[in-house]
Order: C-alpha cells, then structure tokens, then sequence
C-alpha cells in the first residue's frame, strides 16, 4: 500500500518529522512517501498561510493519484485544503487534525489539544467544532511560532510541557493531542512522562488512511465531494493541470 | 495482535457473521477472537436489552483482558455498555457506532445511519449526537427485528435497499453506514450497488483497534475512565469477578 | 399514593438518608416505600458502577410495580438505568438528576451542580447536555468518594460549602443542586446558610413522580420506551423474572 | 396553599377553563385563585400581544403577592412575562410551557406541541429552544386564532386531532403538549383516544408550584432574577404600583 | 431619511448621549430624531425594567412610524421589545445588540459584551445565544448601575477599562461590544486606547437601518412577525392606540 | 469612499452583473470598483472551485489595498477566502453570505437560502451554521451550474421561483436570500412577486462595508485575523507580491 504524505508547507526538515512518525505508525506492508509541497509558505501558522499553501498541496495529491498512491494525508494540523482535496481526488483524503480527534475521543471523554501559534488558536477551534468535539475538547496555544520546533535549541518542548500540566490541572484533560505536525517525534516521551494518552496526528491519519484502503473506503462522490465540473481556469494556476481533474 | 470482538446478544449465528466481517477486515497478524456473551437477550433492541446485556458484556472483556487481548471491540450499534468496559478495562476498547461513524466522516460531509428496529432510533440519534456528528447524520429505522437479519427468507435486506434509496434522495446523504452489526456482511454488495460508501462497523472497529494498539495507546486513566475504586460488590453479579478489577 | 424509591446502591444507611427526605417531601397521602437494591455496588461513582448497578436496580423496579407502586423514583444523581427502567416499566419512573434540574430550571437562570467523585464528574455533565441545561448549569466535583457521607467524622460537608461558595463567587450561580443522593439531609440547611436555593434530587423526584400520577400520566409506549419485545434471555440474570415483562 | 393562577389575556371565559383545569391538577389543601388579567389583548398570538399583556400579569401577581399567594402561574404557553415576574415576586412564579415541556420530558424521548396561530409558532420554538429540548421536541401550529376555543361551534378540536396524527406518523411524537391554556380541557380524552401522554401545561403547572412551595423553594435572587434596583417609574404604569416593588 | 430613535428609558441625559451618537454615525441625508420613551424605569437593568418599559417603547415607535420615520432603532443593549416592535410596525426595526454583534462579527473571530448591571448579564448572555454569536462571544458585567454613566464624576470609565484588558488578557478577545446604549460616547477613545475594533451598537444600528432602507428591504410579514390579529385590548394600555395597529 | 467588489470567478459577465447590483446600492459618495479575478475557475460551485479561487481574489484585494480601497466585498456567496483576506488586510473585508444572513436577521426570524449548485448546498450550509444562523436558516440548491444565470435563455429563473414557493410552503420562510452573487439582479423582482423580504448579498455588503468604514472600524489584528508573520514563500505564488503583505 502506497501512501502520499502531504507536508502543506515548504520546510523540507519538517517533512523529515513527519516522514519518521509516518513510518513508525505504517504497517509493514505500507510504503510512505513524503513529500514537501514545492509551493506556499515556510510554515503554515492561521488562516493566511493555510490558503496559499493549498494550491500546492493539491498538485502534489493530484500528482500522487496519478501515480498510484492509495490514499493521501494532509500533514497540517489545520487540515488545510482537506475539502477541496476530497472532492479533487478519488483516493481517500485524510486530515491530521481530523484523525487525531478521532483517536483521542475512543480514549478519553475530554481531551486537550495543544497547537503552536496564537494564530492557530481560533482555526483549531473551528475544526474542533466541525468535527463536533467541542463538549469535550479543549484547545490552547503556546505562543510560538512552528518553526523554532525546527531549532534544537529552542525552548518550545518546555513550554509545550508546561502547557500539557496546566491542561491536565485546569481542563480535566484525559488527555493530549498534540496540534502540529512538527510535533509528531515528541509523542512517546511526552505519553511516558504524563502518563496520559498523548495523540500524534500524523501517526493517526496514517493507520485511518489504512483502515479506509483495507476496507475498500473511498470518498463519496455525490453531493459535497462530487468531482468538480469541467470548466475553464486562468492564470498560472491552470499551469498545474488540477483542472484536468475536473474532466468527467 | 489479539483482538476481542464481543456479541453481546446471545445469539450465536449473528456472531458468525460478525467475526466473518472482522476477519475480512483484520490485518495478516491480527488473530480476532469472537465470543458470544452467555448473559443476556438474544437480540439488543433499546434500552431495556441494553441494560441487561452489559455484564455480560463485561464479564468477556475481563475475561478476554486477563487472557492477553490488545484490543477489545463491542459488536452492536448501541455501542452497549462502552464508557463501561472503558474505566474497567486496561486494553483499549472501540464501539461499532462511533468506529463507523468517525470512518464515515472522512468519506462525506452528510451521511445516514440505518438501524433495524424502531425501539433503537432514538438511542442510536442519541449516539450520534453524542459524537458530534448531529449536524451531518440523520438515523433511519427499518422497523424490523434484528433477529430476522438470521432469517435467510427475510425480506429485509428488500427493505434496507428501499430505505438506502430514500435516505439518498431525500437526506442527500453521501455515504450510508449500517446500523446494526448483524449487517456486517451486507456492506461490500451495497457498496457497490448504489455507487457510495457504505459503512460496516464491525470492519471499522476492527481497524480502529489495530490502529490503537500498533500506535500504542490506550484509554486515558484520569477522570471518566479512572479505574473504578475498590469497593463492595453485591448479589450474583459478584460472582463474575468483576469486582477483581476495582483492586487498584 | 405508593411511592417506590430504590437506592440502586447497596449500602442501607445511605437509603435511610434517602427515605427520610423522601417522607419530608412526600404529600399527606403520599406512602413512601425505600428500598436497597440487593445486587450492585455499595455505591456508584462514574460508568462501571453504574452499569453494575442496573440489573439489581430494575429488579426492584419491577418487584415494586407488580406489588402496585403507582410511580418508582431511582435514587442516584446518575439517573442509572432510568432509559431501561422506563423501557421495562408502565408506571411512571423519575431520576432524581432530571427531577432536581428541571426544579433548579424554575428557580434560576445559571446553577451549579456540586457531585461527590471526581470519576462522576463527566457522567453528570453528560446529564446537564443531554437534559438541555448545558448552556446554564456547570457541574463541580467534590473529589470524596461518596460514602465518606456515611461517615460523622467526615471533612465532607466542609468541602461541599467551600465548593458551593466557589460556584457562587465563579459561576455566577444562582442556586446549586446536590448532586449526590446521599446529600440529600443537607439541603435545608445549606439552603439558609447561603440565601439562595438549594436542591436535592431526592424530594424534587417525589414531587415529580406524585405530579405525573395526579394528573394521570404515564411513560409513553411508543418509540424509545416501547415495551421491550418478547425474546429468550439467557444466564444467570434469566433468573430475576425481568424478561417476563417483555411479554407483551 | 394558596395559588395564583392568571390568565394573562383580557377573556374571562379562558379563564374558566384554565381554573377548572387547576382546580382538577390542585392537591386537596390547594386553593387555586384564577384571575384575568385587567389590561391587555383579548389572546396572546405572537410577540406584540405577548408584549402588551405583561404589565396587566404582573400587577395582577404584584397584588397576589401581597394578598398571600404561596406562588403564582402565568397560564399563557407562551410563558409570557416570565422573567420579569421571577424578578419582581418573591414568591415562585411558573409558566405552563416550561411545566408542560418538563413533564414531557419524563415520559416521551421525542414529543411535539401543538399550538394554535401560526403567531406563536416561532416563538414557542424559542421556549422549546430555551428550556435545552431542541434535540427531542417539535412545533406545530394549527393555523386558527386561539379565540376559537371558546367557540363550541368550532371546528378546532377536529384539526387538532389531525395534528396530533401527523405528529405520531411524521416526528415519531411519543407524546403530546397542548401547546395554549384554553386546550387545557381536551388533555384527558385525547390521551384516551390516541393512547399517548397528553400534557396540558395548566395541571403541570400546577403540580410544579405545589412542588416548589411544598420544599420551601423560591426564586434564586441574585443575578439574573435579583429583585430590580429601587429607581423611578414615569407614565401610567407608575400608576400600578409595579415599582413599589423595586424598594429593597 | 428620517430615522426614528429611541431611548425606551426615561432618562432624558441618556437619550441627548445616544443622539450624538446616531448623528455622528449617521449619512448626510439621514435626519435623527431621537425620542425618550415616556412610560417606563429611569434605566433598563433585566428583565422586569425592561418588560415595563415595552409598552412606552412601542408608543413611540408606532407615533414614529404614523409621522414618516423610514426605520426605527431601540436603543437599549437588551434589544428591548425588538420582535414585537417589528410585528407593529411596517418599518425596518434594529435593536442596537444585534447590530453590534453583526459588525462585530465581521472584524472578529471573537470578542467580548461589556454591559453594566450584574441584571444584565444573563439576559445580554442570552441575546448573544439567540443571535447565534455564543461560541465566539464572551459577556462581562461592570456591577455598576447604568445611571452612574450619566454621573461625570464616577469611576466607571476606570472600572470599563479593567474589565477590556481583562477581556483581551482572558477571552483572547479580539474586538470589544460596549454592552449600553450609554456608552456610546466612549467608542472611540477607547479604540484608540486599546488599538482593537470598539464597536458601539447606536452607530451600528443607524447603519443597519439606513442600509435596509437603502436596499428597500422590510420586515417579513409571514410567521412570527406577521401583523398582530385584530382583536379587543383592555386597560389603560387600550389608550395608546396601539391596538389600533392591529387592523388588517 | 472608495470600495472594491472582486469578483473571485473568472467570468466578467458575472462581474458586470455584480458591479451593477454595487453600484445600485452604493451611496452617493461611494465609487465601486469591481474587477474579475485573473487567476481561478469561471465559476465557484464547492470546495475544490473555491480553494482554487482564493491566490487570485487574494491578489486583487492587495492591489486594491495598495490603490486606496477603503474596504473589499468579496462577490461569492461561499465567502471565499474571507478570513484569509481578512488576516492579509487592514481594510475591512466583507463576506456577501454573511453580509445577507445578518441582513435578513433584522427581518425574519425564518429564512431560506437558494444557491444554485448541488456541490454548493453543503458549504453553504456550513457557512449558515458558522454564522450562527442554524435554528432559523435552511438552504436549497436549484442544482444548476451557475453560468447558466449568464445564458439568457436559461430557465433557471423559473427554478428559482419554483424553489422560493417551496421554501415558503414547506419551510416557513419569512424572508429568502439569494444565494449566488450571480442573482443579484433579480432581488427586486422576486420580492415583488412574492411580497415577502428577498435579500442579495452584494448590495448588503456593500452597506455593511460603507457602515464600516463610516464608523472608522476595521478588522481586530489580535488573535485570528492578526497580519502573517514574515516568512519565505515558495513557488510561483510568491510571483504575486502576497507575502510582502507579511513584513511588519
């Protein structure tokens, strides 16, 4: 099984996290590729960057599709483009952010997800309450920005672990979600050291995105994610042949 | 991997096809151990039935714990008994309904879930509802007994297509999931008949475990799922040992 | 006017407790008859006891209906089993949690629910949602376990006014409702103590169940609280006669 | 015990048909005092006769206050005036649609009500929206002026049978809320005819201020019912006395 | 365009205060005339003040709308008497809460109410539900009588102050409703001091009417705002000819 | 004032439609500037259209900044790329779905919105449902593309009036909104011929946009819609300048 792991933003070193916590979770007969996205911002921190990184990210699906991925994953914890990639591709289309509340919510009845930048705050919010988690989900932010999770000496794994005691403390949390995919290699030891379920969402978009291939799930194809109609597209984004995808 | 599935109705036929359906689904090293509960109605249709299946239920997922299952799952759509066998368990444990309705929601942005008996509409809306799904699900009963699903000359599987048809039209449903787990071998001829989704929850449930275990998580240990507290057990259910997990 | 109020527990003084606020709320004609459940928990705190609980609580439920109970109040804030016993029963049965809020509903605009366990928080809360008081009832735990109030020498009822006064000065609260069966002799007291309402589920149950058989009404028989349909029942708790209701 | 029971329109023969309905809900040492309200419309339809009924409500419970009421009832389903009734008494005050849903909410999962004008439609869909039974509760509307009741030529009990038929086939309505004080004489033979719960909101109502004075409960007075700030009144309305209430 | 005003206390001051606001926001061929309702509390604080002072308020407007007034503000944070306003009248009718959540909603993902009397949270918290703004709104109470606004020498400007940094600080607040029609004066300097969006909702609402007007658009005269029935009002309301509104 | 409308699709016979709808609800003192977007599909119909449209929209509303707008209307009823442009910007932005929902607000209490393709019904309704307006808003597609509004021969009008009698019939509808800025042209007709409110979503933008400038507020820029931080953007999307709207 060949699996297409997005990472919307254009910071190769954050794909390599990714690409490890995608290979940890994968079963053994499961092939990851990752790939960085060649288009759109260093990191994806609000509602700005979340649209301009999404054409790229659809080129690398609809490339991926193309050739013969199984299913691809959106490696951004604001899910960004998800919708539109659905109703672009064939395959199935999972979100990070999405797979992550799934598991934490067969674990635990309230939980707490932790994201990077104050910008984020209010985007992770509304998915929480798209994905109808919000009774029981909880979101905070530690106020920095994705890319110092790149910097060995930075000081955010801390201030992530000081975040986790509070929600434990003040939210009840049963526990965490972790709300970036640049996250993903701190997982293990933060579950150790709470003791508590600590979720990763690129390790679980990858067991979901196996879970839909093994059972032969793909997405519907009527209403919401019908494929997009034929019509013409200008500028240089028709240089990309998305819209070639919209051909019945 | 060991993976528990329980029926916890009585009837035994309908556990053959529940372990055929978590079969299908299990991966080359999962080993699906299906038992059929020896305490309770032959059929689980409301709230009455459900409350008289769950020590029964119980008693298998301590049983099965104690003899090295990874995983448990609860094979009926009322998710009987869950919160449960999640503070007494260990191991993690998945319901069919929110496995299925968590996979349904990767594949369509509106869905309809359609269960067997009228006395179970209520209950499963309340599930849905439960799981934040309300604002996309709508739940359909065939007014059928379960029981007959194990009828060959039932004309129930008549009356589901005519309902899957309705729920399509005048639900705009994207994706259909079935809302029973006698169900479970109907999903792969429906699928392909009506050209959407369709969702078992026995399938779901299964990928949903394997997918918990191989991450290694389980259910968090504070607040709701806090092991029980060791105290006094009255009456003829003491003789199942439940009491023993309370022992911290 | 026979009323049967079940502690669905096991501990005897707790229904002592429970009976004498029963009598105190009970009209001149009102016949009160308090009963310990002989199967189950010596008390429930969170999920596990709950669904242990059950079986014991609707045998009683049932012995008191054939014994002409015009109306049956199950006496823990849980509300456990209530869905099953209005399944199983024709007379009327009322939870002391949905008798307790609606009553808090006419006498304030926000309140604050004071529970004993911290492993009963989330159930209550799930409660509070589910009886559509979300948007202005907030829940407390006193983190005791509950028969700490058995006990004179308990620190308990200290904490529960430190609580009630953290609800008033945090909250906004308006009234606070008890939320455990076993609190119910301190209603009044708190109730001066404090200046504002104060509510026990025990007497507010009495009072909703002698409202419903004045005016002649009875849990409706179609839908979710059907009758349960006649089907064999197997293992030991075949033995409690329960099924012998599902004869229609 | 003394109950005050108004009928916020200006139709002395409503009136009559509420009393009857109280004094047939009232326990035996209840004394129901059932008056008409001196200024306002002739039947409450919607906001604007809602509006201008309630200083005429509340000077009539002002006055029932001072004359010893122990509570009072506002017997308009629209539950007009009262939150500024529960801020100016001291006494309980309930109104018939919150009693009505409550006492459903006991017996039916899913119920509708049944109003009159296509007025009150929204806004008893508010109530139902404000008292947290969204979720399980549908509205109707009969499409005839709420004067028509007192018309024994009147086709309107006809119509509402019909209603009533529909809501059992089309909302799967497991019970009945008469939806105006002047249905309140229909609740019993229409429970008999149709074999469901009928609620009429005048007996419940009833049965609730019983309640309520029976434990010694009144209104929470701090926020949002705290008694109104002694300030000066202009106008006519000054001339009823209202504001004398507003003295600490 | 002559856009009718009203202040529906009695305060004269306050009235002089929201003039000046409704004409600085107001278009060049607007005319403002901004009445004090004549009947009624000195300040609106709650529910009971604002139910007495519904009847003056619909006296004005009705007065308003005989002498030509396009459109017609309430201007009172309650958004006093608006749906029964809006069923008399035939011109457009903006409640100032409303019309601030709107354009506050527009530069904000979330904000905070900031109104005076701790009366006036819950029924301020309750129109934010309604409007549909809960899961972004915050409400905060000063405790302070609304009169003191009117008062050059208090302290409430200092104590509006706290509670904004406190809004910014705790709600993560990103733009601040003045939750009084009296604090209209204060929009801009307080803008200017915090460097957020101050949004008032006098000159919200005069915006809100002259656009509806300029569209041509009017109130729906279908469902809950159809024109009141014709029918007999009794009392010394049935002087304001109010009723008179009422003829077909 | 100055005021850019963009037309986010690719078709300028769309944007003469739109621009004529601006300009008829514009000020005396208003010049509308409307463009197409250069880059994007010719029509917007779900997810996939939408995600394509934004980088171009996005391109025009930082030209217009830099040219001196005072605000930008963004003329799709999905309010495409509405909190991306409200992040980049410091002009206000308005949204023409959710300028017609508050619009149609302040004169139903139920309305219907009609948009034109089946792909659209979904987002739309999302849109609803984040606006707040879900208890009272339903949505219907005719199910036709929307370049058809562009062919004169085209029944898509008569489809229009057949879906506004059903929404008046079956939905209660008060008001209706057209949901598709390409039927701005046809608001006043269908309001004539149906009497009832009909709202086009580009003239109200262009009426909360003039009401925002003339209150001299913009968009808060703390928390979601805070400026970008400053970061490296890849691919041919940096050709467009965007990213320069990132430095502080």
């Amino acid at each position: 099984m060949h699996l297409l792991v997005v990472n919307p933003n254009t910071t190769a070193s954050m794909t390599a996290t990714i690409a490890a916590a995608a290979r940890a979770a994968a079963g053994p007969s499961t092939v990851i590729e990752a790939v960085t996205s060649t288009m759109g911002p260093a990191s994806i921190e609000g509602y700005y960057d979340e649209a301009l990184a999404v054409p790229g990210l659809l080129a690398e699906i609809a490339r991926g599709e193309r050739a013969g991925a199984a299913a691809a994953i959106i490696a951004c914890f604001d899910d960004t483009g998800l919708d539109a990639a659905r109703a672009m591709a064939t395959i199935p289309v999972i979100g990070i952010c999405e797979a992550a509340l799934s598991l934490a919510s067969f674990l635990a009845r309230r939980f707490t997800v932790v994201t990077m930048s104050q910008r984020s705050l209010v985007p992770v919010a509304e998915l929480v309450r798209r994905y109808g988690m919000e009774p029981r989900a909880r979101v905070r932010a530690l106020g920095i920005p994705v890319l110092e999770l790149e910097d060995p000496a930075s000081s955010v794994v801390a201030v992530l672990r000081g975040e986790i005691a509070r929600a434990l403390a003040e939210d009840h949390a049963e526990a965490i979600v972790l709300g970036c995919a640049g996250m993903a290699d701190l997982a293990v030891a933060l579950r150790e050291e709470f003791g508590i379920p600590v979720v990763d969402g690129v390790g679980a978009a990858v067991k979901q995105a196996e879970a839909l291939v093994a059972l032969g799930l793909a997405t519907g194809k009527r209403g919401a994610y019908a494929r997009p109609a034929v019509k013409p597209y200008a500028g240089l984004l028709a240089g990309f042949g998305l819209e070639g995808k919209a051909v019945a």
